[in-house]
């Protein structure tokens, strides 16, 4: 899968690319089905909503799961983004988000890069967000909002929320929304399952609660180029991946057919890849 | 204004009328200029967002705010309701909604008449409720989201729910909402400010929150039959009126002319409106 130069201009200009039923029933099927078993596990991967025991978040799945590791190495995710940033690219992470019928929650307005940046120490902002639907998404549960060309701007201030959500932010503030989308509008791109995002780690966006009765499941995985490899450790190795080995993609017909690939945590996190505040080797 | 053969047809399949921009600009305009007022004012009738000190929900501005007393009273939005009644209408309820822009939270799936009747005694459902955009309402700002049909199954099981939002609602369960919206489908009409929309009161709705830099004010107002008006004061009088007046309409320009309209509460709400638990005369 080769973008075109419309693509590339389009990604240029306006910090993502949309491309609707990329992945087909059958082989989205192969996920949905794996993940009741992957939210019903109590292992630190799992991150809960605020109110409730619903899964907000469940990280690093592609290491203990073979559908997931599946997923993680194929050619129509991958091969896009390593021409964009012209080189090998490892997984910097993986996360399914619940986005849960009834009880999924807000993300606030803020850009990944952010995060890897501060929290991280990745050098730029040469890692690819996607986002695969495994279910619908409609203007109900809670798109992915995105302000189109913020990501012309390079890391923005933010300020670090830990309390409006379960899951820490670095949060951007009201008056620099107000500009940015003065400038850009909002877009929240919507479709079947199986329809894929590609999206710059400085691109500004946000998702709202989600009251209907429909689940938004979706996939989200950075993949970082693998000269900017991050430089310290300071986040667990299952939220930030340690490990910059360039992703070897399977064939096209991977989530269909059997093939192997590696599940290292199968029988758990390594004690070292719990924890944070350890200096990059 | 009349309501035709087909709008009647329709109110009775899906529970809801939409009339976009019904309202000039220039008549919204009389009202927007005066809402910061209202919200800066330190009243009882203002009730504030968990998070912070904006404004969720203003009451009874008619009582104190000529604008509003002349909307109150305006035959645009009284004579459908008297229409699809068949008698003279009081005000239930006059609240104006922020749905502030970033702040403004989630309202759980509901009905009014839920509260109307466990609160308030109402005897029926024969209360209206309008809403009319005083800004745009868009996909982004959290609109009304309604299930078509959902009134026509009179008042369904509902918890109290004082814990989500700053405001106590009678919540309707998950497993409900799921039926309705598999029957039903979700609609959140969208337009511009003047929009109005009449739904009936046992018509099941929510909003989402606004994460939006862009605010979704909106005046509801609840128009009772005279003859069905409530039966216990047990929420404050500026929650649900004692007063069952029917409402004397105003020429058609009231909004853009000077006319005058009683302000009782002017310099202040009387004490025993404040209070509830009062049995009715």
């Amino acid at each position: 899968m080769k973008l075109n130069g419309e693509q590339l201009a389009q990604f240029e200009r306006d910090g993502y690319l949309f491309f609707p039923s990329l992945f087909t029933p059958g082989e989205i099927k192969t996920l949905t089905d794996e993940v009741p078993r992957l939210f019903a596990q109590r292992r630190p991967e799992n991150v809960r909503e605020k109110a409730g025991d619903v899964v907000r978040t469940n990280f690093a799945a592609h290491m203990y799961s073979l559908p997931f590791a599946k997923l993680a190495r194929h050619p129509r995710m991958v091969e896009p983004v390593t021409q964009l940033f012209g080189e090998d690219v490892y997984m910097h992470q993986f996360k399914i988000n619940g986005k849960a019928a009834f009880d999924g929650d807000v993300w606030q307005w803020h850009q990944d890069y952010g995060t890897w940046t501060n929290d991280d120490q990745m050098p730029e902002a040469r890692a690819m967000n996607v986002a695969i639907f495994l279910d619908e998404v409609n203007e109900f549960n809670g798109p992915l909002m995105f302000i189109p060309g913020s990501h012309k701007l390079g890391v923005l201030d933010a300020a670090h929320d830990t309390s409006t959500t379960s899951y820490p932010l670095w949060v951007i503030n009201h008056e620099t929304i107000e500009k940015l989308v003065a400038h850009g509008g909002i877009v929240a791109p919507k479709g079947a399952p199986g329809s894929m995002i590609l999206f710059h780690g400085c691109l500004v966006h946000s998702s709202t609660s989600n009251l209907s009765p429909w689940n938004r499941t979706a996939v989200y995985l950075s993949l970082c180029a693998v000269s900017n490899h991050i430089r310290r450790f300071k986040r667990p190795g299952y939220i930030a991946h340690r490990d910059f080995t360039p992703i070897a993609c399977l064939p096209d017909d991977c989530l269909l057919k059997h093939y192997d690939a590696p599940l290292p945590w199968k029988d758990g996190t390594p004690q070292d890849e719990l924890q944070g505040n350890r200096e990059a080797a």
